[in-house]
């Protein structure tokens, strides 16, 4: 249920409807927008909603029909801008987290990060915990990775994301980590989700293999109910018949997701065709159909990397292809 | 299985090893390319490669592993250009062909096909006969579809494209159209493939609702193989889990497909998204993916278009699109 | 819309009844049930049906908001039974065809047809004009296979069922065949069943590839529409992500479909998994899940087949099988 | 890699293996077939096969080339039986689970234990945490359900199981369940099922809603990587276009399962229908395929259930069904 509150509701009316609320069973998510307060109310109780309509200063209240409530527009218009380290996602504003698909050794990592920072990117990427369809391949280097993530993020100022898949893994991630990214497998987790919730850092969370886009807004319902409201969705492709792509990027749903939700979406084209040279053509069109930001796999030397070597563009590839998104986002209208 | 001649052998060579396959059984696909001629044998019949390999001028024999012949590549390297009415699809050109779902009226042809060529399209697209799950659903005009179509063309100078659905009506089709659609679910209807072979007209081939690529671009190799090498390949969107919008947009198709084959493929963004605010979106990714073209629903009057009105942009909203496409397409190095 | 008759009206009554709606330009079917008679008013018109409300003998008269109405149990409720060679499906029976994939040679099917004849068998399955992926694979005997299916049948006193594939040529199937067979990829090839709608010879209507159960119901009501009520429907597997077999089987279409319509619906194991050791366990969830009949694959020498030998029976395999599921049919209360 | 010893091996012998294969840095799992035992040697290691082959007694060193190692009849050719309570899954039997989707009160568990008891149900299904795709849904009493179902069922001298959605969960579990579920959105949540690997309980494992065969038996590969044998393998209904049911039961996954993996493999028919009137179809075929066991959802008032009461049978159409199971499952040769 959402409150909207007449534009000159003053704080004392709007503080009396958190607390009736409240008093109900229900909690209560504030929303300043530039016109209206928008109050959530989310709860599992039943409430009449005339009771609120007869409080001062209420506008009307909205039963929600649709599942959606804090990731939605009707509870916030504004786009959420997220800022990492100085790149900003959403609202106008194109992001660009790149790296390899794991952290294997420091001067793996040292080469990639100093390759990548003298071409302007301040997000760096590196696996550290894998999820494996087989228990018999490389599971990642664990908390020695993020280590290594972190000194060497540190060595060239920039921020790092890494994927956490596990509720105990948390505080080594909030230690180490600026973003944490949820895996497309643990996208219904639903207990990592509300652990995730809980924590004040930036969530990148990644659509399912298979999920249709309200099963994923409403993955990222649960992060916002929890609190959390630095949500970045990621948009890296979805199971189909073809296979000559490992998955169907789905660049509709940038689109279909900018207008249901204010979160920033940004797409990861490394994952989505699992062919390097189609990085490149996907990331245009990615940036042509208005993404807020980009996730880029890149290895100093893809031929030898212990995972995902096949869809890791070359260094000298990202720097040509960053040139040519920074030309086309202009065209789009979006500060890269 | 490709022969390649030596890049001196003269005509008289080229015409001994045309006889010699001929002889054994097999078609033969001639094609000239800059360097080289290629030799397409093409045929049910088993033969020795090494009796060629044998014969003057010949290069080399390549025993097709893949199940693309005439498609491919490998088979022609350059890209085929397609040109109808002066637009060209393929080779560094994009092509526009934009129009109503169906034709309902002369004069909702005429005003819509008077605001396109305003803007400068060249091709005018609109149904006659429909495929329609229901056979209680309004089946389209039929001839008379056709016949509105031919004279609203002519009047503006355009060239017509219609959807062709059974074998029968190709005489029909021959006589007023300028490109024969074949629609996603006739994508395997493989006598309408075989008999759109032997015409000499250009055929724009929709992928299926859940068809592979692989299969897409066999079903091409009919077209071809009957001898029709005017062949624009179309994606559509194919059939996933996601119902906002009604097909998901393969994007990621169109430098699959430009990799494997030098067929042209243009985009429907229109079908692909089922919805009009994501055509604009859409049609942008696919132009910055490399697209050689785009069919685009324009309808003078969505609200009470007979179908597919929630799909149509209205004729200001496609003028700005083509505008802004036009400036994109310049950035990737295409010409719109 | 139904106009459900009192269960005392006339003959008379009803026949008013069906001349008005005619007038009104829609098409009469009727149906006489058990109880009441059932008119179905099919057309493309609108109609008031207060109209019809207030004529005699008229008990109720239903809008369909169902896209069904001739398949569905509204406007038959009991099972259509339908016969063939004494063989029966639907309504409490179930019917085997069995067969190879192709009409080979004579010899081929003359001992195939007395091993599935000393089983008990009485509907051979061939094909002889063949649907291929590839321009360059086996397209079938064509009408030589026709002729070599119905002589050898003829020597066994069987009946014979093979797929038509075009409009064109239904005459030379309505000569040899008993029961005409759409496949797959012809499920939505409207004109071919408007054609198949005005035959009046059984016609088996294969689910397409990703067909969902509600298109495949509209693609009968096609054949309904034109007048032909003998329709069998046949589940054969749709598309998944599992690629150990060939299709996924889907056997809840079995309820479902018995459910909505009285059409009676077989099903095809063989084509379904692609695997013999598969067919069996398959074939008997069918007949367990309530199917109306099987369609399976046996080839004296499945090595040697020209296609699809790895999904044919061996005929001692074929025989053992066909005595479990009589068995079994006994069990769910089925005669087989 | 696998180690079969010869037939006569001794203890000492096979002893000297095990010892070799740890000291190279690898896990040895041992099964004792009929005839011969077969060491498993897991480990990420590489190790060079001819040294296992030079030692006494071994009769033939296997380097898996399938991904699937413990889970695969090549490891262990003899059927897994998993007895809970007297109740028998895999090698010729077939268990029954039934209960309520979650547990709601006391009284309700009372009510439906009593009901299932009575028609021989030994084990009691119901779930306690419930993972919702929205996090303003009901999410399961928690510890106070398990103790619930406990309760009760130790009340009727019935064993239990639920669901287990999180790590940090499992030892609650240990305490008070004896089959621990690992549902479809967590079929690859890979830290759980390391964690499920360490316990010695058995383990029931849902398919993931678009899990291919081979990425669920790569899940239960983890599980006996841990060294927890006992799984139990769930098909539940995979995702497809098919919309009247809720998922599509792959019926035939219970013959490909059973041909790859010595593990049992049961279907649960009301979450892959969700539909009431089709479970009964579908428990039959299932049982008809061969499958080693059925989870069923009952509820003692459908209408006013929490969650699923749409798919939950009534308590008489349970007993019926379970009859006539009995009786088919003897048809072919199951001891239900």
């Amino acid at each position: 249920m959402l409150i909207v509150m007449q534009s000159n509701a003053t704080n004392e009316k709007i503080q009396k409807v958190i607390d009736f609320i409240k008093e109900k069973g229900f909690d209560a998510h504030v929303s300043k927008g530039a016109d209206h307060t928008v109050i959530g109310a989310v709860g599992r109780k039943v409430m009449d909603k005339r009771d609120i309509e007869l409080l001062d200063g209420v506008k009307e209240v909205i039963r929600i029909t649709s599942p959606y409530k804090l990731i939605s527009r009707v509870f916030k218009p504004e786009d959420t801008i997220i800022n990492v380290n100085g790149v900003k996602f959403g609202g106008g504003f194109s992001g660009m987290i790149a790296g390899p698909c794991t952290v294997e050794t420091y001067d793996q990592m040292d080469i990639t990060a100093k390759l990548l920072s003298e071409c302007g990117v301040k997000i760096l990427r590196g696996g550290a915990f894998k999820p494996r369809t087989s228990p018999y391949s490389f599971q990642g280097l664990g908390e020695e990775g993020l280590k290594i993530l972190r000194e060497v993020a540190d060595k060239y100022n920039m921020a790092v994301t890494s994927e956490v898949m596990e509720v105990s893994q948390i505080p080594l991630f909030l230690k180490y980590v600026d973003i944490l990214q949820v895996g497309a497998r643990n996208m219904q987790n639903f207990n990592l989700l509300k652990s995730l919730g809980e924590i004040r850092k930036p969530v990148l969370l990644k659509r399912g293999l298979s999920a249709t886009i309200e099963e994923w807004l409403m993955s990222a319902e649960y992060l916002l109910a929890g609190g959390n409201r630095e949500v970045i969705l990621c948009e890296r492709g979805i199971r189909t018949f073809e296979h000559i792509t490992r998955n169907t990027l789905d660049i509709s749903a940038i689109p279909v997701v900018q207008k249901i939700s204010h979160l920033p979406i940004v797409v990861d084209p490394s994952h989505a065709t699992g062919l390097r040279d189609k990085v490149a053509p996907m990331s245009k069109a990615a940036i042509a159909a208005g993404a807020d930001g980009l996730i880029i796999e890149v290895h100093h030397s893809p031929e030898t990397a212990v995972c995902d070597g096949a869809q890791s563009l070359y260094p000298e590839q990202f720097a040509e292809l960053y040139k040519e998104l920074k030309v086309l986002a202009k065209v789009v209208h979006k500060e890269f």
